[in-house]
């Protein structure tokens, strides 16, 4: 598998992944500088029904797919060529390690993107950064997650 | 609403919560020491297929609930007494601030329980820690989270 | 005190606090966006002798103190016009609830400044980011840290 | 360097670190259930002069310490026998990768010690609890530290 195939490779595995289609996730962007993975508003994605808002385990979850995305990517990004069997290998030593999620605001609105940059791309642990967002560009969370990767 | 009254109507609250329902939490023990809320192993919780483990999303999720059901008790246990339309006005006010999940074994059984206690218990906000443990025992992860209570 | 009074004000207290001295932080700016902390090697700060890098805590309290600053600056930013007497009363209500802070490259250089933005700024409570970077802007460390400011 | 000379040798580096004595820790106990690091009341570990409290960099300081050690035990716990030499690169390879502190109560007190139990004991990563406590046993903050180990 080549670089250019890498890439979407990885996200149609998350895309796959059961918990994420529960979820309605899809990864929306995916490059060496940044991950996106986007879900739409839907009811049963509420927390207080009073509210009508996200419930908190949805957006730490969107945050750690998007942060397990480049971490992923950090990681095999230095890999000038993986065969698929090494690529599951490696994949099922991925994992993450802790994360913050800070709730900013109320999660409301039609549709949620979350993006992730890495902030330390080492050879065991990488360092994400993440965000949430709704379609007016309200910053709704963020989160810092530290993921293993080799 | 007397004290006594007022557990399992918070307990019946998190359980009608649309995405609680979703991934199947029931709130199973609720007093001033301790919340402990269970959910049952299902296909749709899963995040990497090829290892068949809880997605990290499930983990956080239920490590937050267990948290803000403690962080909720934690604030109305000094009430004697609550009207139920003061009780929706401050749980309309109650909320996750921050939340740190630590993945310690992969998320591996039949029956999870997650269990969190009071640190912190101020006028203001509450820290609590929680636990994830599956059926046999297994320490699955940790979180420490702050809520704001008043 | 006018509110062009307040920063310098707040700022010297800081600087004047003991451990602050004891390690050497200078609050070099200090305004609505942003306040920066600053200071000089010295080679009691060390961790690892063998190593020659920065001690991780004292990394971690330029962080606190970057981020408690912006915390004090954006609750009292609301205020137009406080008695002294009422800023000490509020100054001893407010204080750190929770920080993390993730070590990202080694604490060498010659000069270290800490810079803190606020992106939650409530009532009660406020979260901040933080990051050191040396004399050569390699980005050492970065925080985020939850206040209580009401 | 047999295992008995091992966990007082690696004492000695951490009492001998230059922050660690400006502070005044001590390791006071050290086996591999749990680290113990224990400090002094001091005028110059004060925060706001006004409260007469330490400062919270100190707390996240010698938290760091104690988790530190016991992240070094457990990854050096499972050698039978190591060579001086490798030993110091050992160490030099160990680091906090992040850090997550939670004040629970203000630093007052005569004499503080703080406690570190490992959660989680892996090749590449370790994960620490940590305490603090003052002579009276009131529990004063506490700390998720998670360690490169290997």
């Amino acid at each position: 598998m080549t670089p250019e195939q890498l890439l979407p490779y990885i996200a149609s595995v998350f895309n796959e992944m059961p918990f994420n289609k529960l979820i309605g996730l899809q990864v929306t962007r995916f490059d060496e500088e940044v991950a996106e993975v986007r879900f739409d508003w839907s009811a049963q994605l509420v927390g207080n029904p009073l509210q009508q808002i996200l419930h908190g385990g949805v957006i730490a979850s969107v945050l750690d797919v998007a942060g397990g995305l480049m971490a992923v990517s950090s990681a095999l990004g230095r890999v000038s060529q993986v065969a698929p069997e090494q690529l599951h290998e490696r994949f099922g030593k991925m994992s993450t390690i802790d994360i913050r999620t800070d709730y900013l605001r109320p999660g409301r609105g039609q549709q949620f993107t979350a993006t992730a940059r890495v902030i330390r791309a080492g050879n065991k642990v990488a360092v994400c950064r993440m965000e949430l967002h709704n379609e007016q560009g309200i910053h709704i969370a963020l989160g810092t997650g530290t993921y293993l990767v080799g």
